[in-house]
């Protein structure tokens, strides 16, 4: 550790060793190797300090030819050197997630719901842990459904929030539900308003965000395999949401916010909403329109990470 | 609709509307339109009959590479015509799931967990609907951790169960729980358990099958980034898992078999497990062991399918 970077913090060390990633399971340190399974990479196999001790931002997504592009795009706006092009998924020995590394972010595809984006996010927390990584904010960078506002409209979390709207999320541990807090970090949400005002034409709004177990019955669309309720009771379910502060229904943003939460990792959701679900069910808009909603969270993401870097005062 | 087929089926032509896949939903033959926006196709854009009419065997997995591997195996065991090499993605449009079609045979993934297969169950069951398909079987072949059981085991489903060890399934409608059925097709299990005993060295049995929403803390992991149980704990889960006929535990059963069953397909779950869970948490085999066992759900499906083909006698 090189004394001009404690220096640079203004911190002692007991602040040090606070900013460091922690995970809440004292096994870890026991274990002669760990083997982050879905990454396919290991503590014995790669040298994890090296690889991502410089890690700052770590910025998570569903798809993941987007989190690519978003590795792409965040290098250019870094004006890192090397072709953008170029970039490896340092994940290529396994096909459940990718990893892309540029500069100090991290830009790693999740898959769809929260049981997919909770086995990242262990592997990814204990990433950052074992290459002793400091002071990282994640981001979910992601698409949504909109409720009351007009497509391409970008939501930032403010309470992640479940099918009763209720800030909490319930996990099954050996059997056992257990409740955890899904409280998001304020200050961040507050910057990453503020950067959407800094940028030209970009409709942004926090609000609650509303996180289910699927996409069509828990989330009152009328076009699933399976359905049973009239449009009626699905729009008078959207209104009392809309009430509740939802302004947009995704997939992941519970079990995100409450393991961030849990490992005293801060944390933000910035999900564009593809279409007004009071408007109808199926994303009818053109590809191009869709690709250029989708860059919403990565512009609004990059002017943050920017200036955070002190790149942009 | 041919009359011989009629003939071939022995049935009249109630029986045969009857074996058309259903979806219970009806506001489906309503629509003008229906994006499967998931699989990138929709019912303007594509003719499906066309493409898909003639499916008898939909299968399903977490992992695109491995699916990919089984609609090129398939395409060989049923010595079909082509280079199985050349296969193309039919959702090449998208990057959250593919699918390949080999004669009969659909091969589609589904990454993991229940959110992310019920969404393609949604968007393949309205498929095998909009394509007058009948008589289809879906399978479902995946992998999963043995409880125990030595690794490399087959195990055939017999009732999915939750983390309670109760055969249902919870679903989440307009914010109310609504509880379904995870009853699989007996007759199909025992077809494929004794498939399994006309391969050589093929050690299989039929079990309860535990989904959990997540791989570490719901299914007594020690090595995830939150872990606040002892091994004791664990043991004691596992031992009262495998008490209750629990065999394996995987992530997507209980919503398969619960979608399956409302819609009247008969369904099979198809899992290797990869470790013993009384001996450990990580994955440690080499990678050449691990492709073997993931190739076995595959040869059980593949000898299943020649048989129902005709191929086997």
């Amino acid at each position: 550790m090189a004394p001009i970077l404690l220096n640079c913090m203004g911190n002692d060390h007991n602040d040090y060793i606070k900013q460091l990633v922690q995970v809440k399971n004292p096994n870890l340190d026991t274990m002669e190797e760990d083997i982050l399974y879905h990454f396919s990479l290991g503590t014995k196999t790669h040298n994890l300090p090296e690889m991502f001790g410089d890690i700052k931002f770590a910025c998570v997504g569903g798809s993941a030819n987007r989190m690519k592009a978003f590795a792409q795009f965040i290098h250019k706006e870094l004006e890192l050197p090397g072709n953008p092009e170029e970039i490896i998924d340092i994940c290529e020995g396994t096909d459940r997630y990718c990893m892309y590394k540029v500069g100090p972010v991290l830009s790693i595809s999740h898959g769809m719901g929260v049981p997919s984006i909770s086995i990242m996010l262990h592997e990814l927390i204990k990433l950052l842990h074992h290459a002793q990584c400091r002071d990282v904010v994640l981001l979910r960078l992601g698409t949504s459904g909109g409720v009351g506002l007009a497509p391409g409209t970008v939501v930032v979390t403010d309470k992640a929030v479940d099918y009763s709207f209720r800030a909490q999320f319930e996990q099954v541990v050996l059997g056992k539900v257990i409740t955890r807090s899904t409280e998001l970090d304020e200050g961040v949400a507050n910057e990453l308003l503020q950067c959407s005002s800094e940028l030209q034409n970009f409709p942004t709004v926090i609000g609650n965000t509303m996180c289910t177990h699927d996409f069509y019955e828990g989330q009152g669309r009328l076009d699933g395999a399976l359905c049973s309720f009239s449009n009626e009771d699905k729009l008078e379910y959207l209104r009392k949401a809309y009430d509740a502060g939802v302004r947009n229904i995704e997939m992941e943003s519970t079990v995100f916010a409450a393991m961030c939460r849990v490992c005293g990792l801060k944390a933000a959701v910035v999900c564009v909403a593809l279409l007004n679900r009071f408007d109808g069910d199926q994303i009818t808009s053109t590809h191009d329109v869709l690709v250029e909603y989708q860059q919403r969270p990565q512009v609004l993401v990059s002017h943050f990470i920017k200036k955070r870097l002190g790149l942009i005062v």
